[in-house]
């Protein structure tokens, strides 16, 4: 590999104009820029960044943290693609790169999350699936990397972060159903310690008492977010006694194991049980009959994230300095036919 | 944040001993290794890994490059998160990272990767979607970056590769429909130029040839390797005329476009239309009647990956020397009922 000494020696110009033609600055004539170019091309020049973002300490890049392992592998889904558009649109803009950070299932996530502030490859960090406590927050905030998170924590006070707004969808859900007559409504709820669990079940209940509803903890179904996690919710529902006529699910594909189970039993999501899943998700499309679900754009949820970083980076913060620091991220209810039927006529 | 400067002042205990402590020595005696880790736990301090690197000349960090954009955010489905699994395994066997690089679709591949090189973010590369031409594969060999390609092409001479075996499903479709009694047999491919096309549709010309069948090339449907792809596929099948009695797609995702497109004609897959898929995929496991595809393992796939850059590169070519630096990796029938259809009986 060529650095900029040898592409100068080569053209018999100095360093300077070879750099200055390198960088697009308008004080090279065009005569010379193309020479310069052609010649790195030739020669295969390439930057060393990595020098360069040394002595700017900083490394233009921004880190998504996401979980990957077996499960998620089955399970994944085109969430964090959808999203990554959205974030690849807004750093384009200030020539921002985002890279994926995979962080193995088998490893602790505020260990991964250490080494890769250790190997300095970003200047700034978003992180997702947030847990109730989470010390990667303390952490971030303890090494001063700017950051957002997808998902609220009781960490970190008052950092910066998106969440997708699980308590209005409990609260829709419940207030739909209801509305159709239903009065043992189950829901199906990640067996984690991962915030959106406590924040879905909390509004569930609170949606239930404001209905005039009894909250019954034998109706909270602890389930793996995952299409064999609706699979096993399927099996528990069907041997409650009194049987539930309806069920809210926290997770998209866990609709697709649910369906199946129920399928199994003879039993017809829309006519002979409601279902509402959560997410539209391209997986969960093809069920029939139709889920009723909620939609959002991960495309317009990534600028958002994106922006809420930035709006936190200090080189940033000036062109983003009216935007929220927080934001619950509205869902939009997609009317299906799994809880069609009414059990009021 | 500290750097190890602050903690050996904290600490009052020389920089070489926190250095060894921090490192794991075995010189380093274990109540000194314990008030280290805790002062460093308590201060917030990172190893400042970036400068090590450059020292070292390496990050212990390993690139994916995959493609991103609106288009594969729809139609993605678990392949590099699957893959990903086992690149992750057998990295962690050496303490190396991976990233995942997520080229936009609205730049240029060339470019994208010229500027991860530039940024010196990784040590090697894996690179997926070769072309036939493909510029990336002669950049990074002027580059010097160690690499492998998932996929074949023309370009980069004896580099290291692994590629699915596109034209053993070829071969295995073909014979399978043949042996069934059909005559017209039409392939679903690529619309663009990545080599995986080429290769698909040169061994289903060959399967032809082979059989005593004629090659027509109006049999050879050019789609979006996608749903919608899968779609438009369906309505070009259902106005050929004679219409073929059987086809073949490359891509998983097709099959969920073109059951739907058949089923809006009547026509029902597997009583009036044979149809073989691709990779069995968790998006199109819900298809009825059941698609008859291939099946492999990603994780094996990843494992292969990441052996055979590993066997590329000076640090670890000691430890992978006996490796392929080529592999064609099977895939394997999973018979379904979309192709049951007997036309000999």
């Amino acid at each position: 590999m060529k650095g900029i000494h040898q592409l100068a020696k080569h053209l018999d110009i100095s360093i300077g104009t070879v750099s200055r033609a390198l960088n697009g600055r308008p004080d090279v004539n065009a005569e010379t820029r193309r020479r310069v170019l052609e010649a790195a091309e030739e020669l295969g020049y390439v930057a060393n960044q990595s020098g360069r973002s040394l002595r700017k300490g900083s490394t233009n890049v921004i880190g998504l943290m996401i979980e990957s392992g077996k499960d998620n592998a089955d399970n994944s889904d085109n969430f964090f693609f959808g999203v990554m558009d959205g974030l690849q649109t807004v750093f384009a803009r200030h020539n921002l790169d985002l890279v994926l950070l995979p962080c193995p299932a088998d490893e602790d996530p505020l260990e991964y999350l250490q080494r890769m502030v250790a190997r300095r490859l970003v200047d700034a960090m978003i992180i997702s699936a947030t847990q109730r406590v989470d010390k990667r927050i303390d952490l971030l905030i303890k090494t001063k990397i700017p950051f957002v998170t997808l998902g609220r924590s009781t960490s970190g006070g008052s950092h910066t972060w998106i969440d997708l707004d699980f308590a209005g969808v409990a609260n829709s859900a419940v207030d739909r159903l209801v509305s159709k007559g239903h009065r043992r409504i189950a829901i199906a709820a990640p067996c984690t310690d991962i915030n959106l669990g406590t924040v879905f079940t909390d509004a569930y209940q609170a949606a239930l008492e404001r209905n005039g509803l009894a909250f019954d903890p034998a109706l909270v179904l602890r389930a793996k977010s995952s299409e064999s996690g609706g699979y096993s919710v399927g099996s528990e529902l069907l041997a409650l006694d009194p049987r539930p006529t309806a069920i809210i699910l926290i997770y998209e594909l866990m609709a697709i194991g649910l369906y199946r189970r129920l399928a199994e039993a003879g039993v017809i999501p829309g006519r002979d049980m409601a279902v509402i899943g959560f997410r539209e998700a391209p997986r969960a499309r093809f069920l029939q009959p139709a889920l009723t679900c909620y939609r959002l754009s991960l495309e317009d949820l990534g600028v958002e994230l994106a922006e809420t970083l930035l709006a936190s980076m200090p080189d940033y913060a000036e062109t983003y300095r009216t935007h929220a620091r927080n934001r619950l991220w509205p869902l939009e209810l997609v009317p299906g036919e799994s809880d069609a039927f009414d059990l009021l006529t």
